[in-house]
Parts: structure tokens; sequence; C-alpha cells
């Protein structure tokens, strides 16, 4: 077949856009160091393996179900058509108009938004970290991914309402990450606090993660997972655009890190690492929604705040009384809600021109028009998902529950869930591990 | 230089091309990871290590012989030209006939099969784990690479006699999987069981690898690789194939993940994490020969299955008395033989058309043509990789002798091979943290 | 907008050099693991932490003044122009002629060349390991971004002095690596050696590191890294070269493995994987320059070389009573100076006629003039790099300080710099794993 234009356009666009997936995807490597190193040992394997189990599920339901909920025809609210996925430009073309603006294989087109939706599933198990049994795992992975992501997704990105309205969420500060983590807010909220974490007087005491060189190489993953998850949103590389999106990407993680980092030390005198990785996710976070439609100096205003946003607010959910454990509503939750109103405020002419979504911000001159668009598709997604994961969870929790006895939280989800230890040379013994004194001795004294 | 369109085609399909050799470079990372994760904290260090020195063997040894015996011309057996390689476009016009169907610099080609030559000796490795001498790695990585990997490498990708008989095997379930866990297979037989493994009554004792974090990781990368690896084998994005091949290569490894999970859940009571990474690795190794001629659905389905089927033949041969410490065979052997004969099956024929070579399957009214083909492909190649790998390792049992002695086994390879524990602060110390007979029995009998 | 040649030929080139720009950050995932895994566990935290500050210090300093200082229009000393890059083309056609040969977006050139700064840096913390204190690594990465690598990257890249000469560094042997390796140096010796490296009559003792499957898995994220440092300084792909400097880069970084570990094995008996860990860097650094002008049996040549250089000079300064924990300078420096003067061995004609900078080398007949060129390019940096480094440090450690006190030095920096420990489970406890003062002894006493 004899190249032409267009069609070499396509395949450089393409070859970008699988690039992103892939780069998206492996932000799964990212979550699963992250989560497990902000966890204790007890519990790694556990956290690190039901990682690829629900991408797994997360992949199968979105293939079933969820693309065509997302993507397909139908109306306002949610799309109808295209569900189980065949692969076939056919399908494609009658099923998903909303994603017709891309003229790259659909095949793409799936992989790069069964990404997202991916990690918007892992944003969410956050929440549940190292109580929740496996079986929620999977009942709400499958639920999430055919009943809460789908809405929001088809919302902004499918044609829907809020889509309707100019809406600006380049890639996903709002669909993604708030919608994430305000499932995880809520899982956090019904499990109720981990054991040890709070005392009789309300004070809480701090459950370190366990190691901290996979959380660095976690955020690393991620950070550059999110050139794909960013500049992949421009659909491909032709416009230019996304380059663009990588710079204030760049900027924006590197300003998080760095903010969030001063404020841990100047507020508590210790440059808290954990802190600082926080700063950079939810820098890039913020700047997600806001990526292709901020000039370089904004980007790390937009960075710098969401890292000083996601410190304080980690402290005061602690001090609420809500065990987070890895943070995921400040980092995911608190900086898209940043994120996506920050459009409001730093959209600039002429990149809202060039990606032709909305209107600039107020300090362009654009006053209040797509601030107030902003908030309110912030307050549409918040109080969907709210509303859908409490109902969702308050039933499992009714009829299958959602905790692991007490006596299998303290004996480490590697035993009670899966049947042995993520590192069992460290923490087998004939005196089994369980007990944290038992735990101490064993070490200090051989 | 004014571009062109042909000039134009060939850059994208050659930066494609160039991504994909890179992600399957970067599997020795996910293999490094999964084979340490799966074996024990003194040997992980070696491990880990030896990973790269035989990726370097392999690559001088590709680059003197094993290019040109693959992809030379030669006659049906063998390619006898292009040793040496000289990184000329004039070397490859005259010598390397059957890659001349891809209009890429002849540079990245090399590279992306030495990538492949590299991840099927990686494959074999896991036969020798815990126990065989670093020489012996040295030695047979040269001779896999040379006299193994290239016969049935030529056979099916080098014009040799079953490419004339339209074998379909897109990446490399027979060519790069079976045949590296054939030879693991020989391996593993011919060492013998690890000290501990079995015990008098020849009932069977779990060694559990040590770090759960690492096989994860490890199989995520691998994951995110196999995009390189199989949708790269479409050697280029211009044609469009390569988006159908990646979706179809991720539906399969989910489905093996919950496939896997779900069986070993059920039969076990044990929702045991290696086992569901293992039923991710063998999907992604039978969907590898049939990616770019399959239907989604029926990626789903070859990929549950072989996740199912690594399940219970890992268990078969760990009962037979043959001690697989990474499950090289069940994973890449017997998954590859079921991906490979899975085409005959499945082959779709719009897909088949596309791709150009064999027929279409007998679920599409094909009837029992290309499966005939496969399952002859699977046979010759056993057969070969069989006799060709006991004959070496045979030869090199009887002069320089395969595993350290039984002291060094008990000590670790870290420290016999190496000089030097690769966690000493874990494991050395005046009165040991374990000591060397203690850990063994830790493991055989709890 | 109807895609013309012109436009699709930058679409092209733009989307490797993107997929290589975040290959190179990756490889701060790389030097993290590679400098905690070579370091002590009470260190590790901080080490792998203190990676991602620092690229968020290097991203604001570069962006601020160092992208302008390296490439900006000025002397033949340095630039002058294109402070705060607000990403337009505007400023870009303006400010920056000599990136001006590379028709691709200015976001993608600033964010590869800013990686290329991130890795200098990451190079430059090597010698500061273990015993900096946190605000060090702060104050100097700034200072360093924009007072030392860009006089370097000017000189070379930026149309500066060395660039007249035709001076052959294609991707960095001497601008990243030798300038990063010899600011490492100054520390090194400004700091002195850590607690326990010394005995009182001169002789060492042997620090490992903790963990080789870090120290392994960074190593193979550096080697892929180098795929996009190397053969993404062809700017693009449609030239066709980066093919063939992906083919030399691989090779060489091949044959430093399995020179430096046969070196080791050879001399010490052991196969001692760091030592093969370190010559496959060596390698890497030393193609770095020649990478494009040299045909692949030079590139097996020059990497085996850098292994062997490697091996004996890190042995050479450790004897000295040089404490550069993570071998900094004979990594990056020794193979640095070699890769660069190789050029003036082995750059072939036909080659330097493809890439247009300066001549063939010795045994192509080209003579002593390139080898002179790169003879005074080397020496030119190390002058500078020496001196400045000096200046600044040594007003650094009047000042402020460089080191933390004993005390905190034997508690680990983790705790004295940063609160709490990377891996508290292992190491912290009321008696503790390994008392203070036995884990010092432990290391500096066996």
């Amino acid at each position: 077949m004899e190249p032409t234009l267009p069609l070499l356009a396509s395949a450089v666009d393409a070859t970008w856009v699988m690039v992103s997936a892939i780069l998206v995807i492996f932000m799964q490597a990212g979550f699963a160091l992250l989560e497990a190193g902000s966890t204790r040992m007890k519990n790694a394997g556990h956290i690190a393996g039901k990682t690829v189990l629900t991408f797994g599920i997360c992949t199968l339901a979105f293939w079933a179900l969820g693309f065509g909920l997302t993507f397909g025809n139908g109306n306002s609210f949610i799309g109808l058509t295209g569900f189980f996925f065949n692969g076939t430009e056919e399908q494609a073309a009658a099923a998903y108009e909303s994603l017709s603006f891309a003229n790259i294989p659909v095949g793409i087109k799936f992989l790069f938004q069964l990404a997202f939706a991916g990690v918007s599933l892992s944003i969410a198990w956050g929440g549940f970290a190292e109580r929740a049994k496996l079986s929620v795992y999977v009942v709400f992975g499958i639920l999430y991914t055919i009943l809460i992501y789908p809405v929001v997704g088809h919302w902004i990105w499918g044609g829907g309402w809020l889509a309707d309205h100019g809406k600006q969420d380049f890639a996903g500060s709002t669909v993604v990450h708030l919608t994430g983590a305000t499932a995880a807010l809520v899982a956090t909220i019904l499990l109720k606090p981990r054991l040890g974490k709070y005392n009789k007087d309300g004070s809480s005491n701090l459950i370190p993660g366990h190691n901290q060189v996979y959380t660095t190489l976690g955020v690393i993953i991620l950070w550059i997972g999110w050139f794909g998850f960013n500049a992949g949103s421009a659909f491909g590389s032709v416009s230019g655009l996304f380059g663009h999106v990588a710079l204030t990407t760049n900027l924006a993680a590197a300003s998080g890190a760095v903010a969030a980092l001063g404020i841990a030390w100047a507020v508590t005198g210790k440059a808290d690492i954990p802190s600082m990785l926080n700063g950079v996710l939810a820098a890039l976070v913020a700047i997600t929604a806001s990526c292709a439609f901020v000039e370089p100096w904004a980007a790390i205003v937009i960075g710098s705040v969401a890292g000083i946003l996601t410190f304080y607010t980690a402290i005061w959910f602690d001090r609420m009384g809500i065990d987070d454990p890895i943070y995921a509503f400040s980092v995911h939750g608190i900086a898209g809600i940043w994120g996506t109103l920050s459009n409001g405020f730093f959209a600039a002419p002429a990149l809202v021109e060039k990606v032709g979504v909305g209107m600039p911000g107020l300090f362009y001159g654009g006053g209040f028009h797509q601030l107030g668009v902003q908030a309110l598709g912030v307050f549409a997604a918040l109080v969907y998902v709210l509303v859908a994961s409490y109902v969702i969870l308050a039933i499992m929790k009714k009829t299958m529950g959602l905790r692991v006895t007490e006596e299998e939280e303290v004996m480490g989800l590697d035993l009670s869930e899966h049947g042995g230890y993520g590192y069992p040379e460290l923490l087998q013994s004939e005196r089994p591990y369980v007990s944290a004194p038992q735990r101490r001795s064993t070490h200090s004294l051989t």
C-alpha cells in the first residue's frame, strides 16, 4: 500500500498515543510500589499483587461495558453503544462518536482509555489499604469500572453535559483523579481507621511505610508515566501540542517537589520524604487538567500550590480521624479540585484557542465564566461519586463485609488473604511474625 | 535532504520498532526482578547480576554469529551469511534477505532481534536457578545464542522450512518462549532439584520466593515490555496492525491474571499471588503467536486457558519431581505450545489475510490445516531444542560440571560465585542473621 | 490543518525526541536505585528521595537560567538570552540559535536538554553520598545547574569555542559525564572519606552497598535510558542515524559488562557484581561521545577498554584515600575522558561525514588532528569544572558546612536529615535491629 500524507499523519499520531498508553499502563507499577512502600511489610505482597489483579479485572470490565458506557453514543448522561469491543473500525465508527476526532486505530484509543480507567481505579484503592478483604477489590473493581468511572468520563469526555458546557479537563484532574480519590475517601470512612492508628484520646499515630526506596521509585515511574497521561492526551504528535503539555507537566512536578519539601521542612523541621513525594504527585494531578491551557510560569504556580495544599490537607484529614493510608484524597482529590479550578484562573487565550475547548481564565481577562464551569464540573463529579460510591460500598458492607477480622489485620493481609508472606524470609519463623514485640526481638537478637 | 513519503513511512515504522526494541530490552529488568523475587535472599545478587552478564554475552554472540545464523541467507535449516554485523545497509542487502520485508534501518532490526534472543535466553535461565555455577551461565549463554536459538529462529522467521509451510508465530510463542523453556526443562532435569526441595518420601516442599514486590514489579515490566514484543513485531506502525496486536495482548494478559487467581483461589482456598503472576505471563506467552491473527474475544479465551493450564501443570511438574524454580516450562513452554496451537483454532480470516501468513483456524471454517502446521512447528522445535540442549548440557556436565557444591548451595550463590551477599546488611554478621542450616530447614519444613 | 511533508518530518522527529527525553528522565530512577543500592540501609530513604528533590531543583533552575546560559545567543563562553523559558517558538527563534538545527517543538528541546542537565547533576551526587547535609544538595544543585553545567554545555553544544574547533561529543561524554564526575571528585575530596572507610594505617575497608537487586535494576534502567540519551541525540529519526547510534551503544554496554566481570574474576578470583555493573556504566559513558562516529567493532573495543579502565582506576582511587562511594569519577570521569578521546582514534570517515562534525580519527588515516581537539576539550572541561566546583564547594564548606556531624553520620541520614528511616520496620525498634555503633563497626571492621 502506497503511503499517503493523511495515512502517515495518522501513523505518527498513533505511534505517540501507543507509547503514551504503554506509559500510562506502566503507572500501575508506580502505584504498586508507591502503595506497597507506604504500608507495612506484612501487607506488601497483597498490595503489590492486587494491583495486577485489579488491572486485569478493570481491563475485562472496561472491554465488556465500561468503554461503551463512557464513549458510546447515548445521551448526555451515559453512553449506550459499543459494548464488548470487537476491535474493528466498523464498530468504532458506529459506536464511539465522541472518539472520532482522533484519527488513529481504535485499538489504540481503547488501550489508552483503558489505561486511564485503570489509573483511576488504582487511586481509589489507596483508601482501602491494609484492611479491606481481597473479595472487596474484586467486586468494587468491577462496579467502579462500569458504574462510577464511565459516568464522569461520559459527562466530560464522552460528549456529555459537561462537555457541552466547555469544561476543560485536558487529561483528567476531575475525570480520573478526583473520581478515584472520592471513592477512596468514601471507602476509608466506611472501612474505619486501621488498628493502632488512633489512640483513645483521638490523637493519631504515624504508621510509617516500610520502604521509601519503593515509594521513590514508584513516584518516578508515575512522573514519567504522566508524560503519557498528559502529553498523550493531545491524541497525537502532529499538532505539536504534546511538547507544550510535557513541558508544563514537568515544571509543575518539579515545583510540587520543591514546594512540598520546603513547607514540610519549614513547618515541622523535618525534610520529610513522603511529604515531598506527595507534593510531586499532587502537582502532577493538578496540572493534569490545565497542562495544555497554561503557560510555564502558571504551571510552576499550580504545582507549588498543589504541593502545599496537599501537605496541609493531609495533616488535616489525619486530625479529623480519617485514616487515608496513601493520602489518596489529599493527593488526588484536593489537588484534583485545585487543578480543575486552576484552569479558571490561568487558562491563556492563545492556548485555549489552540486546544479549542472552553474560554480563557480570570487572570487573562476571561472573567469568571470558565472558573464557574470548572467549579460546576468539580461539584457534579464530587457529588455523583460520593453518592454512587457510598451506595455501592454501603451495600457491600452490609452483604459481604468490607474489612478483614481484627486477627487477620494484625497478622497481615499477605497471610490472611493470600496464604503466604510477600517477604517470607524476613517475616516467617517458627514463632510466627504477627505481634510487633515478637518481631522486634527476632530481628534484634539473631 | 528533502523528506519523501516512502522515507517518512520508513522513519515512522523505524521509530515504533526502536521503541519496541527498547521495551523488549527492558524486559531483562522484568526477568531479573521476577527471578530474584521468586528465589531466596542468599542468591538475590547473583540472580539479578547474572541477567546483565548474560545479556552482555548474548549481545556479543548474536552480533558475531547468531544474527547471521538466524537471518542470513542459507538453506532451509540455517543462515550462513552476515556474521560480525557491521551495521551497514550494504551488508544487510547482501546478507539478510529474510529481513528485507521491513524497510527500516538495519541497526534497528538487529537490536530488535537481539532483544528477542536475549528474552529467550533469560527464559532458559529459570531452569538453572539457585544451583548452577556462574561459569555455566557464561558457556551455555554463548552456545544457546549460536546453536539453539538461531536454528528455530531460522526455521520460522529466517526463511526456513517452517516458514515455507505457513507456520504462524507472530512474535514467537514457539521461537522465543518454547525454545527457551525447553532448554530450561532440560537444565532443571540435569541439574536435579535444589537441596531441601524434596523429602525422602518424594513429597515436595515449597521454597517461597523472598520478595513478592519484586516479582510483581517484574511482571508489570514484562507486561509493558510485551507491547514492544508483540506490537513491535508488526515491524512498524504505518500498517496500523500494531494497535490490534496491543489490544489482544492486553486482553489476554488481563484474562490470565483473573483466571489464574480464580483457579488458585477455588482449588486451594488461597488467592496465591505467584500463581496469579504466572497466569499473566502464561497468557502473554500464549497470545504471542496469535496476537495479530485473533479477535478480542478469542484473546480472552486464549489468555484464560493459558492461566489455568499453567496453574495445573506447575503443580504437576512439581509432583513429578521436576524442580523448576521459576516455573519456566509451565509458563513459557506449556503456554507456548498452547499459544502456538491456538492459532489453529482461532485465526480469523480477515486478520490472516491482513498479516499474510498461513490460513484461518478451525473455528472459522479453516479446517485442520493450520492446526496441523502449528503442531508440526511445535513438535519440530521441541524435539530440536530437547536434543540440542541435552547434548550441550550433558557434555558440560561431564566436563566442567553444572552445579555448585552442596556447601556452596547452602551458603548461597552470592557468596560462592561472587564473594559477597547481595544484601550484606540483612545476611552478614558474626552471628549470622539466620544460619545457613537454619535457613534451609526453615524453608523446607514450613 | 492539512499535513505537509516537512510538518510530518518534524512530527516524526519530535516523537522520537520526546520518547528519548522521557527515557533520559527515567534515568533518575536508575540513579536513585544505583546509588541507594550501593550504600547503606540507614541512608536509603535519603539517597533515593534526594534524587527527586534535586531533579526538581534542577528543573526550576534550568528553566530560569540554565537553559539560556547553555543554549542562548551570547559569546563563545556563555549564552546570554532566553532566560525564564516561556515555551513559545517566538522566544526560541530569538534566543536559542544554537538549537535551531533541529526542527522540533522547542518545548521538547527544552525537556530533552533539561533531562541531560539532570543526569549530569545526579552523577555529581555520587561524590556526596552518605555524609553531605541535605541543604548542600539544595544549594549546590542550584549552583551546578547555572554556573557549572551551562559553561561546558555552551562551549561544546551551544555554539561556543569548542564547537568552533569541531569537538565531537555526540551525546555528552564530556559535557554531561566528565562534568558531573569532576564535580563529584572535588566534593568527595572536600568532604573527606566516610567514617570507618579508612583505618589508621591508611588501608581501606569495603563498605558494601545494601542491595544488589536495586543496583542491578538501576543499571538496567540506565542502560535502556541510554538509548534515549545517545540515540535521542540524533534529534530525530528521519535521518536514520538513531539506529546506528543505538546499535553501537548496546554493543559497548555489553562489552563493558563482559570485560569488567572478566577482569574482576581474573584478577581477584571473584566475579564481583558491582564491578561488572560499573563496567556497563563506564562503557555507556565512553560510547556516549563516539556512538554516531564509530563502527560496531570499534564500539566493542571502546566499551571493553572502558570496563577494564574503570575496574583498575576504582581500585587506584580507593588506595589513594579518595572515598568515592558510587565510583563516580572512575565510571563517569575516567570513562568520559576515554570515550571523548576514543573519537580521535576510531571516528570513521563515512560516519563523520554523515554527522557533519569534526574529522576522522587516527586509525582511519585522519592523523592526530581530531585526537588533539578531543584532548583539548577534555582538558578545558576538566580544568573549568575542577576550579569552579572547588571554589563553590570551598565557600560552602566555610559558610554553611558540607558534612553532617559524626553522630548524625553514624545514625544515618534518613534520621538526621529527614526524621525517619527509609526502612522503619527493619531498622527501627527500642532495642535496635543492629545498634548504631554495632552497625558502624560491622561495616568498618569486616
